[in-house]
């Protein structure tokens, strides 16, 4: 089995995730969070909540609806530009997209092609026809990736779910802006679903039609895009930057991409707080961590500077796009102006402006997918995820050694104890060695064993995932040992190994 | 300005929730949580979260898409009976709920009501076109509220938004089952969005046509329906309910609800919690909370016991719905098993059986509305929400009493310490009183002020929104403090009063 089928088998047996409405057939690109799932992708929004928002004390979540005026998409553009290019078969009526036809064949880019373009290469490179072989295709056209439904009783009325959540920070922005009194840089971030009608959803887990996306949308003065606060704290931390000039990883300090890249300063600055939160909340390990620079054909018009944000995952060959940091000017708040004849310029002691926007967007799934990719190991007897507590759906699982002698009763109780501060599973279906197994295959952090000796002595054992390290520990002192053994302290530093 | 309309006006201008889109033509029925409706939300879910799936270890949350299959709906009975009744003036076109329109002309109930039987009353009781004041009404017909979209590129998949969060368990128990190895009663939880297509929504906030529910199903075993763990600890403890046979409120013990009205206990006991909830919880005066018994016309044919939980808020003149409990037996488990042909039967050591479903169904959206109807106090220098720690927003506030003399940074340093603790505001747009206002007015519990002996002393004012009283506090006591404030000791038991 490859390594994408392995995890894909704990994560649908185990209750991470599974395709949505599997008991009827499912639809691609549709994913249900099973009960550990959920904790899981729960664990990682808090962290992004807790360490975004913490950035300032002006930046906030908001709530927003899925359902959206065609208003608001005609004014961001969507609907003229949210296009994925659709060709058919002209034999089996099969339909797919244009460019990863393509590039599924021949060895040539497709960025930025046009319509007539990618024919032409179809044509001349015989490509054929996935389904029935035959090479005959119709013209491409472009397929526009929002859902539209219609809303109330007369039929006319036609809204989209929305494709991206950044739209709705931009239309809230008057409201709030006078809400928080009228001051910059504001942030406004959303966590929340957003819905693509992809052609053809590949990649599993990484590509779906309906995902959550957790963004921060920053509105300031453009004058102030050469400034940062507390730039002095990370001018010499060091960023991971693959740039189009040399197509390799540099490791740049923040102060040379400000003076030799003329990158500015609040964009750098957020390059900064992206690559921490990855090192160092999530401890992505740094060599799977990458900044990607998109050039000019390969990023939208509008993001006048534009860095993914790329880890490097086994199960997709290579570095992926997990997030992105975008410099997207005065384009949102001018399109919506100029849409809702609503006037979005601000007036900051006189000075009167549409605020500029740098966007911090991040896809969840592909995240939570990332976790499971780079945490993911093989050894002998065992296959278990190495999660950090921070992530981890279960940090903590208490086990009776049997199913007899008032063990179970005693490790309930003890359950029941740390339950109230710490992430916990109670099992007794199973062999000790099959219990471990069961929770070192979901990366649950440590285990506790209640025993003969616990009715004895008031003891439990406390074990390792990753090392397998074991220690006797009294049940009075089991909450300050755990808590200190997921703050990252050592087993050994805290009790002797038995 | 009636009290709605005066919660309204707080709640758009200081960032609780304001129409979705409202730069353009809002849509009647969706609503944007602004920054401090987010949180109150999330501190609801929250709430919820932790006190429903403690109440074993076998709940557990699941998430799942909102866009799911035809299949689903088919089984489900909603693509055939979700309906409203929906009538046309024939004159100028206008559409609108049959019942509605009856119900706001006479006084006649149309619960359960034929189409035949509401055109005939339409027409006796000369019923006008709320337009154009003709009385010329085309046939009623039943109109679905669900959102049909399509998926794909072939047009031909048609697919719906869930009208509800339940199916979604219902469809993932056979997995979720294996994954939790087995074992009833077993607790699905969603919290998440629903969507209906609202002929015409009222009621503002409390009638939406995309809004957040969160819903626990048990899974359990039929034969255990008279059986709860724990009846001892709830059993003389009294249910406040509304009862079809006297209609009004009855004080009665769990005991006497099974014994002499037959409610089984499994039911009795979710009353139980259900109620507190509210009361211990939510903190909800025990008079404004009842349940309602519904009487057999009004409940669906597959609820077999179906309570409204309802409290009673003045903005909505009277007791409304804010949640259900239903017991749904075999209805959705043997719906779908049928529709999918996937067998959902379980098997429980030998015994083979469809397991029945206890339904704990809230609407999140209602009861933020309650919160604030009911919280909502005007006295006569300012208008505050009573808010308990639990649910407010905002819970510290911290504020210079001038803008110099280095009071700002010292105030911003004081934010810095509780902001990692406590959910907190800092301000110093305003004179202190009006700034006291403007957090009276949110529901923050406690403000700090930092003075100009706070420079000298380092102790600050610790103000209780509710009595408006203070005292002093040094700021090395200050966390500590507040903890036990928030837990609900009295000031004057903290410090002296100044």
């Amino acid at each position: 089995m490859t390594k994408t089928e392995d995890i894909m088998n704990i994560a649908t047996k185990r209750g991470f995730f599974f395709p949505a409405g599997e008991i009827y057939k499912p639809i691609a690109g549709f994913w249900t969070y099973g009960h550990l799932g959920t904790l899981m992708k729960h664990n990682w929004e808090d962290l992004w909540r807790k360490y975004f928002l913490g950035l300032s004390t002006n930046y906030f979540e908001i709530e927003d609806v899925n359902i959206m005026h065609k208003a608001v998409f005609q004014s961001s553009g969507h609907l003229d530009n949210f296009n994925d290019p659709l060709i058919e078969c002209k034999k089996c009526h099969f339909r797919c997209r244009a460019d990863q036809l393509i590039e599924d064949s021949v060895d040539i880019s497709t960025d930025s092609l046009k319509e007539k373009e990618m024919e032409d290469i179809i044509k001349k490179s015989k490509i054929k026809c996935p389904n029935c072989n035959a090479s005959d295709f119709d013209k491409v056209v472009w397929f526009n990736m929002m859902f539209d439904l219609k809303v109330g009783v007369t039929g006319n009325d036609v809204v989209y779910l929305r494709p991206e959540t950044a739209q709705s920070p931009y239309i809230a922005f008057k409201r709030e802006f006078l809400a928080l009194r009228e001051k910059l840089p504001m942030g406004l971030a959303v966590i929340g679903k957003a819905f693509r009608n992809e052609i053809s959803p590949r990649q599993g887990f990484f590509r779906l039609r309906e995902f959550t996306q957790a963004e921060l949308q920053i509105f300031f003065d453009p004058e102030n895009l050469d400034k940062a606060d507390n730039w002095n704290r990370i001018k010499s931390y060091k960023i991971r930057a693959f740039l189009v000039k040399d197509k390799r990883i540099n490791e740049i300090s923040c102060d040379e991409l400000n003076k030799k890249l003329k990158l500015p300063k609040f964009y750098v600055y957020y390059m900064a707080k992206v690559q921490k939160f990855y090192l160092d909340i999530l401890k992505i390990p740094k060599d799977k961590f990458r900044f990607r620079e998109l050039s000019e054909t390969e990023r939208a018009f509008y993001n006048r500077i534009h860095f993914d944000i790329e880890l490097d995952l086994e199960t997709l060959k290579g570095f992926k796009e997990l997030a992105g940091l975008h410099y997207r000017g005065d384009h949102d708040l001018g399109g919506h102006q100029k849409g809702s004849k609503e006037k979005l310029e601000v007036n900051i002691e006189g000075k009167k402006f549409i605020p500029h926007v740098l966007e911090l967007s991040f896809g969840v799934d592909r995240n939570i997918w990332a976790l499971m990719d780079i945490f993911y190991k093989e050894e002998k007897e065992r296959t278990l995820f190495k999660f950090n507590p921070e992530v981890s759906p279960i940090n903590v699982a208490i086990f009776p050694l049997v199913r007899k002698n008032k063990l179970p009763e005693k490790a309930k109780e003890v359950f029941e104890l740390l339950d109230q501060e710490f992430t916990c599973s109670y099992d007794e279906t199973g062999s000790i060695g099959k219990m471990y197994r069961r929770m070192d295959e979901i990366g649950c952090n440590a285990m506790i064993t209640v025993d003969h000796e616990t009715l004895k002595k008031d003891s439990v054992t406390l074990r390792d995932r990753d090392s397998l390290k074991q220690i006797r520990v009294k049940i009075k002192d089991l909450k300050e040992i755990l808590k200190k053994f997921l703050e990252g302290e050592k087993l050994e530093k805290l009790g002797k190994i038995v």
